[in-house]
């Protein structure tokens, strides 16, 4: 499988638990899920931690954490991976060794380093012999490197290369000295550095190649959102460097004052680790990531009495209606039904219904519904014409003309009764319309002006489902041993058949395939859901209007 | 806060690791997200284990995993929380320890119990000696247990009650014998066992106050679904059985074929938990709980050799537009302009607005414009018109009908603008209309007849939005020393101070707060946001054609 094919690619990360959630493999692990990635773990140290500080470290044994490392690799496969707090010199060595072990010579998944020193709260996290041993054994083995200043200084002067990070000039050389380190790639995370426009603007003059990636700041032909968001005419921004072989981006963002920062540094590179994963270039992954790390700063909820946790679900949302699975193929529809379970009922099984189906539904009733019928089919075929007119495909087209086209049908099929009835075409037309029909009728061509063409489907569909319900349920009950239903003799059997028979029962199949196909392309938001759910409702009761009218004038 | 004003409640699970994702706390903390909770995690012991079996275990000293649970509860109100597997007597005792200790005597947040005592692939996961202590100490503190079959008998006959469980009057009896256990609630998980619609038949005819939630199955009135799932019509259904108080529920759906069933109970247990959070009755939260952990299991993609994990993620759908920050109040329309930037900036920039501001612009093409302009005002008023005669609210109408008096306005401007370039008002109108101005003011119409207020919205805005910039891009340009716009004997000055004057900017920030509140109020679907994009770069591109068409004749 491809990158781009996996729906889910399966991701690891190798570092601490924070039992708090905020940071580690848990905010990990939450970011994972927020890309939806499929998330695995190996934990190196555990700590016992809040927002206010580390209150205790537990360390693994390396060969726990060689086993946890083979568990994963042997079982799954790992489209791209991150390290962060790793501890002691020793976990890194194991680390290393399964690694190199396991791919043998063969390209590694992308690794992203997250070389993680001391905590937001202050707690160190990286023993001091460890740091050798991260340079000189992870980070050739490392594709993306992503430390902040202070890890950039010490990696830096660990190797003796110039350290001291101060100015924006600083960040550009230490981002490019990283890559002599080993890895491919380098982000030097600029969160703890005042930089202001100008110094963005002085640089990117000066060089040549620096691609400046800005991303919600003072993009060209925004003055309308300038205006409206004077509060960020402020200068004070943040800039992270990428560097990789093929040149310097600078990211720039507008710095946030937040507490909300613990694990910020943990859902970074995790968000890089699910966009590389995907097959995101580099450039690409960073501009999402940093994105997605800056909202979960931003929509943070207080949490703890400290440095709270980052807001990692800030880009979901729930569906609505449930993935489609063979054992529930029609959530949309079934959930229709669920929510108005009661009236459904009521006008499946109505009276009206059940008396014609027995045979002794008054002659006076019938042949009132009947014309009334013939005249609401006259709105209902010019609802589906209108549905046609809004259509976007052919294919829509045609599907909205076929219905008018049964529809066509169904009014020979009446006609017919009408006849038998002794009612003549001219005495069907000129029947007056009562007001349940002109509401029912009125009411599809409201939302077809109103709504889209979903919001039509939906209301044509209670009409359409319902018969074939009532068709449907009346064929089965007429099925069973010395049932209520009777067909010797009954008026009524053509139009039972007429409903429960095949072509109809097609027609019923397709519109619930449209509905559904509909509500899984295009997910509804709750606020979409709630609105179509409250057009079935309203229909269901018209048609219990419907057939109310025809009782009431027995 | 109130349960449900908490926007993401914090829940807590005390639990085992599992490197591979599937189960353990990984499990929980994936479930807790896909519910938008915020998870915590107390780790009793890892495992180094995947798909296929538990390659090895780590237990932790009781005294970190009492830091642990000590670090999160004291610094994270948890509104409710699991434990799954605990391993040993010293961690179970550890907790309860730690629970009795921190809540001194104030009630638990509710806890949902999940004995877990053997793994999906059959490994120990719970030591012979803890089953009692589990039962003595922690049982007494639990709201809710959820034992599987196994675990039932084993709890059951530890207390010498009656044990085997084969049938499903089995189960309700020994659903209903847990409380005597201590917890206020037992869900008993029917999975492994073989129950028909019959046994629930009989049983819920046999005894009163049993309910029978059928979530996916055999609903009444939707024959119509049942011939479309034919393939549902085998009879092997799974019950659970919820035990209260208040009485027993039997939770029926259908048995899937599957081996993705790798932490299906810690799933169901953390799916609980959030349901829980959020202040639900157990009831529902349990109804809710299985549908989502059946849904897991149903959609679940391959992953690893062995007993594959859930879908975690089946109800996530991750947003087409970013929320709403402080620093990012507009993200809508900043995707819109930055999916366009070029041809936006070819609209924006155009040769015909840099001619007006420099007063080059030649008298025929501003002449050709303003007339053109004059009559696509006219369809544009009508658009408005049709988003009023679309609406559902007087708020929205107003809105609409506001801005048709706005441009009835404008074209005041329009005729004093023609007049003093010596044109009447039957000039105005005797104008042949352009294809530019036709193609522009008919799709406009044709998009208000497509779709719903969302699109029409979305079509008026590139105009509205449009002039909005150039005003303000004109009236900056003009404030620069030594500009190149020309105010000074500019006969288009007029032009360039209505589009830049207050009046009409603050038009267009109501335009934009309308399709931010929509946005943000009915985040659409990828579908729909492509068609949003779609129709908006369209309408930019019309724009632009607009002002070619008059540069096109001078």
């Amino acid at each position: 499988m491809s990158h781009t094919t996996v729906k889910q690619p399966a991701v690891l990360t190798i570092a601490g638990s924070d039992s708090s959630g905020g940071a580690g493999i848990q905010a990990d692990l939450k970011t994972f899920t927020a890309h939806l990635c499929y998330g695995t773990s190996v934990i190196v140290a555990l700590t016992a931690q809040n927002t206010t500080g580390v209150q205790a470290v537990h360390a693994l044994p390396p060969e726990f954490v060689e086993q946890q490392l083979r568990s994963v690799l042997d079982d799954v496969e790992i489209k791209a991976m991150k390290t962060g707090m790793l501890f002691d010199a020793k976990s890194i060595r194991a680390v290393v060794r399964i690694l190199e072990a396991h791919y043998d010579g063969r390209p590694l998944p992308l690794l992203v380093c997250d070389p993680v020193c001391v905590s937001t709260s202050g707690h160190t996290l990286l023993q001091a012999d460890a740091v050798e041993v991260l340079i000189e054994e992870l980070l050739p083995l490392t594709f993306l490197v992503t430390p902040n200043k202070s890890e950039a200084e010490l990696m830096l002067s660990h190797r003796g290369l110039p350290s001291s990070i101060e100015s924006l000039e600083d960040i550009l050389r230490a981002s490019s000295d990283l890559l002599k380190l080993g890895p491919q790639a380098a982000l030097l995370k600029g969160g703890h550095l005042t930089v202001s426009m100008d110094d963005v603007e002085r640089v990117s003059r000066s060089r040549q190649k620096i691609r400046v990636v800005r991303d919600i700041l003072f993009e060209e032909n925004m003055e309308i959102l300038q205006v409206a968001e004077k509060d960020l005419a402020s200068k004070e921004i943040v800039v992270d460097v990428l560097h990789t072989a093929s040149g310097t981006t600078l990211f720039i963002r507008p710095r946030v004052d937040s507490t909300s920062t613990h694990g910020t540094g943990c859902t970074l590179s995790a968000a890089l680790v699910c966009a590389l994963a995907r097959g995101e270039t580099v450039e690409t992954a960073t501009r999402n990531a940093t994105v997605f790390t800056h909202l979960g700063i931003e929509t943070a909820q207080p949490i703890g009495e400290g440095y709270g946790p980052l807001n990692h679900i800030h880009s979901l949302t729930v569906r609505s209606i449930p993935q489609s699975t063979s054992s529930n193929p029609h959530p949309f529809t079934r959930l229709l039904i669920q929510s108005t379970s009661e009236i459904w009922k009521e006008y499946v099984e109505h009276e009206f219904v059940k008396k014609l189906a027995r045979g002794t539904l008054p002659r006076e009733s019938f042949l009132h519904f009947i014309k009334q019928d013939y005249l609401y089919l006259r709105y209902y075929a010019r609802a589906y014409a209108l549905l046609a007119a809004k259509s976007s495909t052919f294919a829509a087209i045609k599907t909205a003309t076929d219905t008018i086209m049964n529809v066509i049908n169904e009014v020979a099929t009446h006609k017919s009764f009408c006849a038998k009835w002794g009612i003549s075409e001219e005495e069907l037309s000129a029947t007056p319309e009562s007001p349940a029909t002109t509401a029912y009728g009125a009411y599809l061509l409201d939302i077809g002006l109103q709504g889209d063409t979903s919001k039509l489907i939906v209301a044509c569909a209670a009409c359409l489902l319902g018969y074939g319900e009532v068709g449907l349920w009346l064929k089965k009950e007429a099925e069973r041993p010395s049932s209520w239903v009777v067909l010797e003799g009954n008026p009524y059997k053509q139009w039972m058949y007429e409903y429960g028979g095949a072509d109809y029962q097609q027609a019923v199949r397709v519109g619930i395939e449209t509905i559904e196909a509909m509500a899984q392309e295009d997910p509804p938001s709750p606020v979409r859901f709630e609105e179509w759910k409250g057009i079935w409702e309203r229909c269901t009761r018209l048609e219990k209007g419907f057939w109310d009218m025809a009782m009431n004038l027995a």
